[in-house]
C-alpha cells in the first residue's frame, strides 16, 4: 500500500507539504501510522502544475527520505496544485515507470490500494483498455492499468462516471474469476483545474482518506497559528493520513464517496461502481 | 540497438569475456564498431548457468563501463554458459525489467534489433501471447514480447520452429499494418544445455553476428597463444561483433540462418519465418 | 545505526543467511527489533570469500528488501565466510562508497554505531591515517575512517591491538574536543581466515551483539531441526540481533569484549581501548 | 574529461540550453566533438538560481541522455543563471556527491579537466583546505578539492585571485612531487550575480572554452533568426564546446585567461597562477 497527498490552493513550496509538517509525507514514508505497512520505501513521485501546458512529474526509486534531489526540488518548486505519492509495492517491480502519479496529457492519477489478484485479471483488464491507449501504458502496475481504464471510460469528460465505470469493470472481471473483493482504493486525479478524490473498496472497508477543514474555519479556530497565514480560503489538502495532530483540521472522507476540489464550493458525493452493460 | 555475447564451453570467469579482451563487451559499450550506435550505455544484463536449477541474472541501468558490481561479479563468478548484453534503447525506458537477458524457467533470451513500429503493433502481438503467459511479461520492450511469442509457439520444445513462427507472426501483423520491414534481429536463447543463435531481418540485411572458430583449429593456427590454453575443443562464443582482431578467429553467421551450439558437432541451418496459418 | 551479520563455517548460499530465516537480515531491514531505527533502508552490502585472492563485495543504495540483484546473487553465491550489512545512515550520503563492508586487500570491515560528532573530528582522524593510505579512502563515513585508522595501527598484524589503538585514538581526539562519549560500536573484520567481532562504546552501553551457540550443542538440543544438518561443528554466526527466536541459539557478546572465530576453539576476550602515547 | 555550460541572461527554460540546440549539452553527452572522450556518460548535474536564497542543484548518476527527470525539469524550470555539467570520470566513483556543480552557500563551481596524479597529492591538498571547511567536502573528486582550495583562498571575496592562488598551490604541490604538468582546467563559478569562467593548464594547451557573441551583434548578423528574440543584450553563454554551427556565434576564450559575465560590460583578463609564499 502507499500514502499520498493532493494539494490545491495558494502556491506553496513543495517542502511545506513534504517535509515541514510534523507528520509530513516524508515522515510517513518511514513511520506511517494508518497504512498497511509502516514503511513506504519503494519509490516515490511528485507531480505539479505550473504555467506550462503539461504538469511536471518527478519520480525516483529511492526511498523519499533519502532522495537528495527531492529535497532540492522541494525547496525550489512552488505550485498551486501538487500531487505526491510514496509507494509500498504490492509486488510489481520498483522502477520509475511504476511510480505514481501517472500522467496522460494534462491528467495526473495516483492510487493507494490494489486490484486483487492482479496477475490473474491483468490481461482481461488490459484488453478492456482502448486499443489506441494500450501502448501508452509504460509500467506494469495495477494502478496504471486502472488509470487507463478510467481514461477509456471517459475520465477526461466526466471523471466520477469514468472511475465508477472503471471500478465496475474491475469488479465485474474479478467476480467472474471468483475474486470476492476485487478492489481496494483511494484515488486522486486532476486536470490541473479541479481535483477529484475517491474512497472505495469492494468490502466497504476502504483505506483511510482525509480532507482538510476549510482555511477560514481553521483560522477562526486557531487565530494565532501562522500555518494558515497567506493561505487562501479555497486551499485544501486531501491525504491518506493527517499531516499533523491539529484538532479539527482533518475530516474523514466517508466510505464509498468522492470529493471535488474546485473553485467555489467543494463537493462530497456518494460513489457507486457501474458494472459494464 | 545493442551488443551481445553468448559463451558456451570450459567454465571461465566472466571478466575474461567482459573485460579482458581487446574489444571486450565492456569496451564495445563505449566504442562499438559495427553497431548502429557506438555507445551502448542504456543498461546491461548478464545471465549464467551453474549447478542450481535456474540461471542467475544480474541487471543494471547503469552503463556497463561504470558498474562496480559488474566488475566485482566478473572476478568472482565462473560459469560454462554465459549470456551478456549491453543495451542501446530504441525508445522503451531504461529500467531493469527492460534489460536483457530475459528469463523464463531455465530459458534465457537476448535480442539485438527491433520490432519496427512496436508502439503500433504491441497490442496485437501481446494478444498473440498465450493468456497464461501474459502476466509474466515484466517489462515493456519489443524484445521481451518477442521472447514470450516464441515461448507461446513452443520455444521449450523446438526452439528454431518456435522462433520461426514468432517471426512469422511479427511479419504477418506488421505487413497487415503496412509496415514493410517488420523485424530486425539477432537472437540468442538457451536452456542451459544448448545455445541457439539466430540472424534474420525482413530486409535480409541483418545486424552483424559472428561465431568463433573451433578451438582446436585456433590452437593449431596459434600454437603459442595462451588464450586457448585450458579451453576445451567444444568452447564457442557467439557475438554481435568480434572481441578482438585475431585473424581467422571469427566467422560471420550467414544472413537468414541460425546456429546450434551443442555437445558434439555444432550446426548451422537456414532460418525461414513461418507465417500463421 | 545499522544491522550486520558475519558467517563462518560450512559453505552456504547467501539466501540462507539473508532471506530464509524468520528474522533474517532482509527482514531486519524493514523490521529491526533491537536497532535504534526499525528501518535500515539506506543501502546495503555483502562481502564473501571464495577461491580467488580478494573477497567479493556487492553494494547497492537500494533498500535490501527491494534489490532484485541481491535476490539473484543470494540464490547463486555460496561461501564459507560471509559479511552482510544493512545501513541506516547517521547523516553521510547514501552511496555505494559509503556502504559496508569496506575492503582493503583481503580484509573486510563493517560497523554498527558511530563516531560522535564526526563532522568535528573528521579532519583530525583523517590526519592520523597513514599518509600512504589516505587516498584509498573512497567514501565519507565515520565507519570507513575508523577502518583506515585500524589499518594504520596494524590491523593486518594484530587486529585486536589495532582496533584498541584506533578506538583509543578516537576517544582521545573526541575527549580533547569536549565530546563526552566519542564512540559507539560493534565491528566485524576478517582476513578470510578468522573473524573478529567487537562490542564496545565509550558509555559502556553498546549496541547489541550476539553469537550463535556451537552447532554440536544446538544439534543435541534440537535433534529434529533440519537447520543444523550439514553444518560443521565449527560453523558460527555473529549478528546485531538474532535471526530467529530459537531458545538457546543466541548468546550476547559481553559489554567491552571481542570474540575470535577461528579453526579450533573460538575465543572471547575483554576489549580495552589504548590511548595514543 | 567533461563538458559544461554556464548561462546568464534572460530567464530561459533549461530545455532550451540542454536539449533544443543542434549540438546541445545532452547531444554532447553522446557525441562530444572537442572533448577528450566522445562519451560523457558518468553522471551529470545542473544548478540554477531563482528567487530563493540558495541555488538549486539536481544531480544524477545516470547518463544525461537517459534521465527522464532531467527531461521533466528541463521543461518546467526557468532561470536567469544556469550551470550544467556532464561528466566523464577520470577515475573517481560515479556517485551524486562527485557530480558537478558543487555548491557552497550561494556559490556554484564546475570543472573540466583534472589535477594530475590526484591520488598522490590528495592528502597534501586536503590539508591545505581550511580546517573549518574540511568536513564540508562531500565527495572524492579532484574538482571538489579544487573548489574548497579556492574557497580557502577567498573565492567569496575575490574569485580570480582565489583561483589563481588555488592553482598556484596545486602546481606547487605537484611540482614538489615531480609532477610536470599538475593541472588541466576550465572552471566556471558564480555567486548568482556574476559568472567567472577560467581556462588554464600547466602545459598551456588547455581544454577548449568558448563564449557566445553578444546578442545585439548576433541579432544584427542574423536579423531573421528567432533564436535571439526575447533575449536581452546581456545574455551570454560559456561552453566547453559550441552548441551549434552558427558562424560568428562562438569565440574561443584565449589560453590562460578568464572572463567575467556581469551587469554592464563583460571582461576578459589574463590568468596567472600565484604560488604560495
Amino acid at each position: 500500500m502507499c500514502r499520498w497527498l493532493a494539494y490545491s490552493g495558494t502556491p506553496v513550496f513543495l517542502k511545506e507539504l513534504l517535509f515541514d509538517l510534523p507528520h509530513s509525507l516524508v515522515d510517513q514514508s518511514l513511520h506511517s501510522r494508518l497504512g498497511v505497512e509502516t514503511t513506504n520505501g519503494d519509490g516515490f513521485g511528485i507531480g505539479w502544475y505550473d504555467e506550462t501546458e503539461t504538469p511536471a512529474v518527478f519520480k525516483s526509486v529511492e526511498p523519499a527520505w533519502n532522495d537528495e534531489n527531492l529535497r532540492e526540488l522541494a525547496s525550489h518548486v512552488r505550485s498551486p496544485l501538487v500531487f505526491a505519492h510514496i509507494r509500498a509495492s504490492t509486488g510489481t517491480p520498483v522502477q520509475q515507470t511504476n511510480c505514481h502519479p501517472f500522467r496522460y496529457g494534462r491528467w495526473l492519477w495516483m492510487h493507494n490500494g490494489s486490484i486483487a489478484h492482479f496477475h490473474d485479471v491483468k490481461r482481461e483488464l488490459m484488453l478492456a483498455v482502448d486499443p489506441s491507449l494500450y501502448s501508452e501504458v509504460r509500467g506494469s502496475t495495477d494502478s496504471e492499468a486502472f488509470f487507463f481504464l478510467a481514461l477509456t471510460f471517459g475520465l477526461e469528460n466526466d471523471p466520477p462516471a469514468a472511475v465508477e465505470r472503471a471500478v465496475g469493470m474491475i469488479e465485474h472481471v474479478g467476480h467472474r474469476r471468483g475474486i470476492e473483493l476485487p478492489i481496494q482504493m483511494t484515488v486522486a486525479t486532476s486536470d490541473g483545474d479541479r481535483v477529484w478524490g475517491f474512497r472505495y473498496s469492494s468490502e466497504h472497508r476502504s483505506r483511510s482518506l482525509f480532507y482538510s477543514t476549510s482555511i477560514d474555519t481553521l483560522r477562526e479556530q486557531y487565530p494565532e497559528n501562522p500555518l494558515f497565514d497567506g493561505l487562501s480560503d479555497e486551499t485544501r489538502v486531501v491525504v491518506s493520513e493527517p499531516l499533523g495532530d491539529l484538532v479539527g483540521a482533518w475530516n474523514q472522507v466517508p466510505e464509498s464517496s468522492y470529493g471535488i476540489i474546485q473553485h467555489g464550493q467543494d463537493e462530497l458525493r456518494p460513489f457507486t461502481p457501474r458494472p459494464p452493460k
